[in-house]
Order: structure tokens, then C-alpha cells, then sequence
């Protein structure tokens, strides 16, 4: 086997690392060792009820070749898990294992395992460690990095949370091979954004079908992304970090008009960034060949780029309203110029926002 | 009315000041504009059914009289609502309030609202500025100050919650008027404890029922007291800050073996630091007459200095060991050489401490 991949990432609180490779979950416990030498030896692996039989055990076993002494944790999979209660029934396994503040929490799953357990990681005895193994294209991309954790409210998803970044993250595209080919597809969808935000060449090489996908190599590249984000407005003040919410925007009130998973969330956030392409050749002269180019990314990968009739155009702006501060009729919305690149505008009105959005069907 | 006293608090995340005065809670809005200028303008003033009607309004008087927005979320008085089910329902109130990343949380009474309201503002959108009004004596003295915030599990105390200093404290001692005298004694337990390892006048003074109360110099005294030892050692690390638990090992056994609420937690801890102080003399030769002085300052309020006969040594033990770690049949306890000074030791025996509870029954 090859050297896995290597990022590293700064945070305010300590700087991390993202190791990516094929078949390196086996080698969980023995790179966490040479990883984080200070972590204490108890460690609670929080994963959910998809994939803790597919991986559970062999993390366990990875973690316990290094002498780590490791529990599992399984919570049901989905969304519903990411709530207090969730983290309540956590945070008490973490008790009832034993676990004080010199044990840690493995969070291996998808967004919602590594969001959850890295908020409780965050609160339990005032914050332990969190090491990141991500099994998703999403949280290997984007969520296991930059340190967001968070539950969702009933008055909204991820109102609840805190700035908890990892100890580690390891990535082992393998686990991507299980994942039900439209999970798989889904997950494209942050990484095309991420080019359309940030690597003009990303979006070029994801359009051209003939081009093959290097798991690890793009994997490393779209944390490189992320990274560089999240270094330059890790808490998000200066609008910089902001950037990744491209598509995300009108993607939200897909999802919350549409009922919570009629779409996968990437293909919600496709549709998203259908209509933020759309206003961005209006609002700041995309050129045509671009918007053509991330649309031809999406199709590659199954990715709507249309908004179907079924969501009409006023119930997705009432859940835009629902959801976003129009100040004086107008609302903060990521756009670009030009693939690679990407600028937060404070003047997108509701009435461009409709038009995008019926120019798009 | 003479200008309230002021305290400087420094912490790794922001600088912080108190004010302590008689009066100074109609002036809320006016000192938090002065203090915390750069505050958005919707707050939630969080406060319990038993201060809530006592302050409640005129504290949300005193904020809009400053251009505030504030609203109130009233929980019902006691430990049981400082729980993750609490911290949800307190995170919804802020959501209905239209509260969001520029607003901030008012904290209106003891120790469980500003342990509560503090875990909320630290998480809701990922963390939002909280001011604490403390309205007891310990939660003026002590837990406003040093960031320290949380709920508890079924599996202990404190045991989800972080670490989020306060953006302002204003401490009205008039409050302290209608406390029940009982609540109003316990809270001199943490008083006599700050004197005992970090201020010997103090426990001179508060022995001497000749030397009149003056309560705002005595708070902010101890607000000085606390903010050094939480500057030398803000997330307990070194063992500095570990040194307020002086009388809390014992105490918070007897807590669990009397049942919650038997005892007010001063009256235990009361109990925990004659135990201390009885370890301390044959441990690390603490002076006949410290020991008595101390004791002589706790009857002054009228709180415990011996251990009833209910309290039984071996369940007190049994209790200790499922709170804290035995290492080889020893456990950390913070110990006095002399009045005005503590350390934590790591060398006290089971046998010693059943030896010292035995002692001063």
C-alpha cells in the first residue's frame, strides 16, 4: 500500500492532521498513536446503525492493536439522532464507559455521526478530543473538517453547537465503496462547489467523463479547500468562510420545502447551485461557457440542475424568508464571477432570486 | 449612590470586567452599553420562577431603557432543570425570541441559572455573548466568574457543559435582601473557603462577629480572589485552579449520601472543609487555632462544622469512591499548610480521610 495523503490544518485552538488513503482504517489506532501521542487510553467509537456493522468492529480492533481500550457507541442513522436527546444518550455512554477527561470520542460515519459526537465530544466534562473518521464523500470533503459540530433545534438544523475542531481525521476512501450509489453521487455536489468557489480546474476535470476519478487525490484536494477556508475565517465573521455556502442558500429551502429527504442533501444543494450560477451571470457576468461547465459536472455525477415544477416558486421563497434576514429586501448570497472564485453579495433581492429560480426549470 | 466597585477579569478568550454595587441592577442597560458596546441589540434574560418575579421585570425595564430588546425565559427554580432537556427548551425560547448570532443571553439568578444560561449562550448558533447578574452569594463570589458552564447527566454532576466566559457580570447585592437567611448563610461557605486558601484576613474578619458585613467589598474581594486563581489556571490544568475544590471532595459525598437537597450545598461543603482542615492538620500540619478559626468563621453563619451521625463513614466512602479516582488507594485532595494557602495533594489515603470524618463527628 501506498503512503496515504497528507493535509495539515490550522485552527486557533491547535493545528491537525488529515491523513487519506485506501485501507488505512486498519492502521486507525497505530497512525493515532504517532498522530496524537497525548491522547489518554479509553476512547468511545460513536457511529450509527449503517455503518457500525459494516466498520464498527474493525476500528475497535484497529484502536485496540495500538493499546487503545475502545467502547462502541451505535445510534440510529439519520438525521433524527442529531438532536440534544441524541447527545444526552451520548454523553451518558460516554459516562457509563468510563471515560473522563483524558478519553476521547471517534466519531465514524457520515455527517450526523461526525456532527453529534464531535458536539458532545465538545461539551462532555467541558470538552474532550474528537478524532474524525468520516465515511462519507460530504464529511470527508467538508464536515470532518473545520470543527462546526452541531444538533439541530426544532426551530432549525444545527442551531445548537460549538467550534470543536479534531485531534485527527482519517479518511479511507474505501469505506466510500459501500455507500449506496446515490449517496455516492450526492457527495459530488460539495465537491464541484468547492471548485466553483475555489479550483476553476477541479470543476473542468469532474465535467470531463473521460477523465478518471483518483479517489485519494481528489479527497486531499478538496480538504486542502476547505482547509485554506477555514484558516483564513474559522468562525465565520469575515464572510470569507461564507463562500462555502454557495448553492446552499435556495438549497435549504429546497430541502424544507420538498420535507426533509424527498432530496438527498446534495442534490437539494445542486438545484441550489443551479440558481446561484443562474443569478450569478445576472448579478455578476458569469460567462455562459461557465455556468455550462458546473452544470455538465452535475449531469456527470446524476445531479439535478433544474428545479422541478413540483417546488413552486413562492413556497421555496417563504422558506427563504423562513430561514434568511432579507434587510430592506435584499439577502446575503454567495455568487461568482467566475469559476474559482466566489464573493458574498449583499444585494440579491427576492424578485432576482424568483427569476433565477424560473429560468432554471 | 457611590460608584459601584469594578473588577478586571482576564481570560484567553476576551478580557471581562464585574461591577459590584448596592442599586446598580436598574442601571443594567446603561453599564452593559458602557461595558460591552459592540453587543447586538436582542437579548433573553433567563431567570427561574423564584427570581424571575423578583427582578425579572425591572431588569428588562433597565434594558430597554438602553435601547435593549429584551424578552424572558422563566425555568422553574432548582438542580433538576439544569439538565440537557433544560438547555434545549432555554436554546428554543432563544430561537422564538428571533435571537441569533448578534444577540445574547442574560443570566438572572443562582448558580443553576447562570450554570444553565451560560451552556446555552455557549452553544445556541454555536456560541453567543452571556451577561451574568448573579442574585446569591455563591454564584456572586464564584460561579459567575471563570467561565465555567454546564448541566448534569444522570451519571453526575456538571458533567456536559464548557467553557464560556461571561462578557459582563453585574453583581446588585441588594438582591442578597430577599434571600431566604438560610440561602443567604450557605453561600458564606464559599466566602470562608476563598479566605481559607488564598486570603487569611478574611476568614479573621468573617470569624469576628464585631467586624460588620460590608457585602460589596467582601464580593468583590472575592471576585479578585477568584479571578487570580482562575487566571493562573483558566481550564484546570495545573492543579492551580483545582484548589477551590477545598472542602468539595467530601462535600459533594456528603451531597450524595444525604440526597440532593438535604443540605444546601454550602452547609455540605461546610462539612467537606471541617474534614479538610482535620486531614490538613495531620497531612501537612495545619495549626490547632487555623483549624479553629476556620470553624469559628463557619459558625458565625451558622453552617456546619461537624458531621452528623447520619452520615455514615462508610457510605460517605462509598460515595467518594464512585465520584472520584482511587490511584493505589489514594486520592487527590486539596489540603492547608496554613490559612491563606492550599495545594492539591496526591497522597491521601482512604484510611485517612475515613480518620478525619471520624474526628469531627
Amino acid at each position: 500500500m501506498t503512503a496515504p495523503d497528507r493535509v495539515e490544518i490550522a485552527s486557533s485552538r491547535h493545528h491537525y492532521a488529515a491523513l487519506i488513503g485506501r485501507g488505512v482504517l486498519d492502521q486507525a489506532g497505530h497512525r493515532l498513536r504517532a498522530e496524537c501521542p497525548a491522547l489518554g487510553r479509553r476512547a468511545l467509537i460513536v457511529t450509527d446503525s449503517h455503518v457500525g456493522p459494516l466498520y464498527g468492529g474493525r476500528t475497535a480492533a484497529a484502536l485496540r492493536e495500538a493499546g487503545y481500550d475502545a467502547a462502541i457507541a451505535t445510534i440510529p442513522a439519520g438525521e433524527a439522532s442529531k438532536s440534544m436527546a441524541g447527545a444526552e444518550d451520548v454523553a451518558e455512554q460516554l459516562a457509563s464507559a468510563g471515560i473522563d477527561r483524558h478519553g476521547f470520542v471517534v466519531a465514524l460515519g457520515g455527517g450526523v455521526v461526525g456532527d453529534l459526537a464531535g458536539f458532545v465530544a465538545a461539551i462532555y466534562q467541558r470538552g474532550i478530543p474528537v478524532v474524525q473518521i468520516p465515511t462519507t464523500i460530504v464529511s470527508q470533503v467538508d464536515s470532518s473538517v473545520g470543527g462546526k459540530t452541531g444538533v439541530n433545534l426544532r426551530a432549525g438544523k444545527n442551531l445548537a453547537g460549538s467550534f470543536h475542531p479534531p485531534a485527527f481525521v482519517l479518511v479511507d476512501v474505501a469505506t466510500l465503496d459501500t455507500l449506496p450509489p446515490r449517496e455516492f453521487r450526492e457527495g459530488f455536489a460539495e465537491v464541484i462547489k468547492h471548485g466553483v468557489i475555489a479550483d476553476r480546474p477541479l470543476v473542468g476535470e469532474l465535467a470531463d467523463a473521460a477523465t478518471p476519478l483518483d479517489l485519494v487525490a481528489l479527497i486531499r484536494r478538496n480538504i486542502e479547500i476547505k482547509a485554506a477556508i477555514v484558516k483564513a475565517d474559522e468562525f465565520e465573521r469575515t464572510g470569507l468562510r461564507a463562500r462555502l455556502n454557495f448553492g446552499h442558500t435556495v438549497g435549504h429551502a429546497i430541502e424544507s420545502v420538498a420535507g426533509y429527504g424527498a432530496y438527498l442533501h446534495g442534490e437539494a444543494i445542486a438545484m441550489g447551485m443551479a440558481v446561484a450560477a443562474r443569478l450569478s451571470r445576472t448579478k455578476s457576468a458569469l460567462p455562459v461557457a461557465d455556468e455550462a461547465l458546473m452544470l455538465a459536472a452535475l449531469k456527470r455525477f446524476e445531479l439535478p440542475g433544474r428545479i422541478p415544477a413540483t417546488l413552486e416558486t413562492s413556497a421555496l421563497l417563504a422558506a427563504l424568508q423562513q430561514d434568511k434576514k432579507f434587510v430592506e429586501g435584499s439577502i446575503r448570497f454567495v455568487l461568482t464571477r467566475g469559476l474559482g472564485s466566489a464573493f458574498v453579495s449583499a444585494e440579491v433581492t427576492e424578485g432576482e432570486i424568483a427569476e433565477a429560480i424560473e429560468s432554471v426549470r
